[in-house]
């Protein structure tokens, strides 16, 4: 099995895609841009939501639903919203279908025309704050810590799988406050979350920071990120949380009234993490022999696969297995027992190997009497016999273990790949050769920022939220810089 | 607070409205059939969405993501699925905006046309049976036993806030087998999951029936439904689950290759419930003042009012409430502690009615001294005032009563309102007098069906499933018939 996979070497982005489609995480679809998330990965992002929803509710939001549709001129309303997002979108012109008169099938019924045109969510910040201005009266209903799980769309020309699709699964946080301050310390603090959920759950190291006006979200004040580093030295963007500062109270005319019955505009944030997590989780893991899950958010933490010899002591070996998968269980621990007989235990190890199940355990008729069993991690690859006795206990820790050892792995990779680079040479150079994320001075322009762009195909990540000032020229005006930003090409 | 309701007898419609809006559960949007879910409905709907999560996953079903929009051609495949589904519905016919060049603001950009438009999924048979021709080769990727969590749109021309919106939440399952048999026996097995999860989690009795062919859903060979009676005397379709025979099989190519290496196409089923749920919850249970929700789905269980005089003992109350929430919340117990500064008592008294939350506990300094508290719950409206010891397990105990006699009630009203008629005019009569659904023989013919619909607008719910043999006249055409069938006024 493992040899239908492209090697990272010869073909990342194929290794890449091979995992998606092998792994079972994701097929394309028949509508352009668009995917499914098969089974073992909407499992994998249903384990991730739930984390991240309870870390949600944990720090005092509350879920909601809005609109699908938003009416086209709700987009026109903010004006850097409307250049951001009201450009490739899904339209919806019509309401109904009919029977083509002269015998062409299914048309669309030209009398059904909207009078106003709805546009598919691409971001739900419009349709949030015409509500809100019904919902909020005074500092009372402050603040409004509201989270959204939905899709949206936007309607990308290039797609691949999870990293960037037509429509995509995400959740999206709108909060309202009566203060900047507090507002600033939502937006900071959701930033937090995110980082502490992709470091601790996913074993993925971020850095934290700020983008730059340029790449700023359209409408907001200040956006805060998280980046991670995939394996092939780009940089993914992770996560991000916006203090939106008066924009949208502003273009929706959201007030409250103050304790001295005075109407001031409401603040804002928003922050959102979605579906491309999953792209950078199996970009930052995974290897030529498919995916490796961390255990904390992995659907199958243990499988077990008996070794039978035809049917000889099979129903010894069944019972003592399901056993053991009962007391894993019992222990808060997922596992799957592997019976089934159309595939035989080389094939099924491959198959748990592509879908980087973190543990497996293989048990045959030597270990039935030796009381033992041959436990395989899939992060390392070593594979040890061990007694059955305290096997629990042991594999708990095991996957505590696997998760760090996972995030450690990560993180020295990560480190390994922030390099200075004081001259644009040295910038081009690190950037073909040794890749990553790359400190380096910057003049501040996005006239600055454009060019580098243009030239490097690298990007300012961010401006890490612990950098220290330290005087330097820029690496490509010259001109003096006071701190050094995060640059890498990125997906 | 609950003055502001309308009441059932002077406005059943707006009474239902009044429930849903000043309860908390929804709002009308500005995007026309659309509602927006406001968080207590949110929350509400989390908690029935777990449950089901559950039982379907306890039934061996797994959840995956399907495309939103589905090409227009692939509705027409089907060729009653086409008849039922392409009527009313969101069109997408261009992906891009641009501003326009006479200063008219943001336009549809003409050039961005799509080649083919595309829908708005009303319900995902078609995109995910074109999947499935993919997924299954052999009997051995059989079943295939998928739900879907998504939204989905039909175009409603006359919407109401659950009951009938453009936009609305749903579940669908979709699940492929070998077998005719088996796969009736999915969609029955689905029809049971659906009747327990709403008798004894929304404590609303139901009647499981087929439906007559004429209200079948459009490419259903069956189409089984639990019908639930409303406090007006109407009938509420609560679920379907459809057996689909080979048809989608037939018109996305799905066959697998059987033990024998012959191709054979597949069997499949759907089944689905929604967010009209809540509507029939809240008309199932509520009253004049509001919401009654059933303990095991209501988001929180049990609220204690602190009544404070003034800053007198505050603390002391307040630690004493505290202690109680938490002792509550490690039985298992939702519990809000409402110490809310900004309003009195009796206007949080009349906010919990409103919400329908089933306990509410007030501690005031008297009971302080007591060591006692007053419980009032809200279905029977009944108040004690008891003593604090043993309220733990004394409060367990009254959810369960709680739950068990918001069942009974309605019950025994559903038991009430079943009416045998034998003549057109009896029919007529208990209609337009009693309501409630109505036992009558019908000749198993779509004319009569239609006709008695256009004459007294009651339609056939259902042929119940425990029906009995019973010779009888058609109370419309007096032909002969075997069993009587379900009739009833519906939503």
């Amino acid at each position: 099995m493992s040899k239908e996979i492209t090697s990272r070497e010869q073909d990342y982005s194929q290794w890449y895609n091979d995992l998606v489609i092998k792994g079972g995480l994701a097929d394309h679809s028949e509508v352009k841009g668009c995917m499914v998330i098969k089974p073992y990965g909407f499992a994998l992002w249903e384990k991730m939501r739930d984390q991240l929803d309870k870390m949600f509710k944990d720090t005092g939001h509350v879920n909601a639903y809005f609109p699908l549709f938003i009416p086209k001129s709700f987009l026109s309303k903010e004006a850097s919203h409307v250049a951001g997002f009201a450009k490739e979108c899904a339209v919806v012109t019509h309401y109904r279908l009919m029977n083509d008169p002269n015998g062409g099938g299914i048309i669309v019924d030209p009398a059904a025309k909207l009078e106003e045109e709805l546009i598919v969510r691409p971001t739900s910040e419009t349709i949030i704050w015409n509500t809100y201005r019904d919902w909020i009266k005074s500092y009372r209903d402050l603040p409004l810590l509201i989270n959204q799980w939905a899709n949206v769309v936007r309607w990308e020309m290039r797609t691949r799988l999870f990293l960037r699709t037509t429509e995509f699964l995400w959740q999206e946080g709108h909060t309202a406050h009566a203060t900047e301050q507090e507002a600033v310390a939502e937006a900071r603090q959701m930033l937090d979350v995110y980082a502490t959920f992709v470091e601790e759950y996913m074993a993925v190291p971020v850095i934290k920071g700020v983008k730059t006006p340029n790449e700023r979200f359209a409408g907001a004040v200040d956006t805060y990120c998280i980046e991670a580093l995939m394996q092939d030295g780009k940089a993914l963007q992770a996560g991000t949380s916006h203090f939106l500062g008066q924009n949208f109270a502003k273009a929706f005319e959201v007030k409250y009234a103050d304790k001295n019955n005075k109407m001031e505009y409401v603040w804002a944030t928003s922050w959102g993490v979605s579906t491309r997590l999953i792209g950078g989780l199996v970009m930052a893991h995974g290897d030529d022999e498919g995916l490796i899950l961390p255990p904390r958010i992995a659907p199958v933490q243990v499988v077990i696969v008996p070794i039978y010899k035809g049917e000889e002591r099979k129903s010894e070996l069944d019972a003592k297995a399901r056993e053991l998968a009962a007391q894993l269980k019992a222990a808060g621990i997922s596992v799957k027992f592997d019976d089934n007989d159309n595939k035989k235990p080389g094939f099924k190890f491959a198959e748990h190997e592509m879908k980087g199940v973190p543990v497996r355990m293989a048990m045959g008729l030597r270990d039935l009497d030796n009381n033992s069993i041959e436990v395989a991690r899939r992060d390392t690859k070593e594979k040890i016999s061990r007694p059955m006795d305290g096997l629990v206990e042991y594999t708990g820790d095991l996957l505590v273990n696997i998760q760090q050892s996972m995030y450690q792995k990560a993180l020295a990779y990560r480190e390994q790949h922030i390099t200075r680079a004081d001259t644009l040479q040295e910038f081009e150079h690190l950037l073909d050769t040794k890749g990553g994320f790359i400190l380096a001075h910057w003049d501040g322009t996005a006239e600055t920022e454009e060019a580098i762009k243009d030239k490097t195909k690298a990007t300012i990540r961010c401006i890490p939220l612990d950098t220290v000032e330290e005087e330097g020229k820029c690496i490509f005006s010259g001109k003096p810089s006071h701190q050094r930003v995060l640059f890498a090409r990125a997906y």
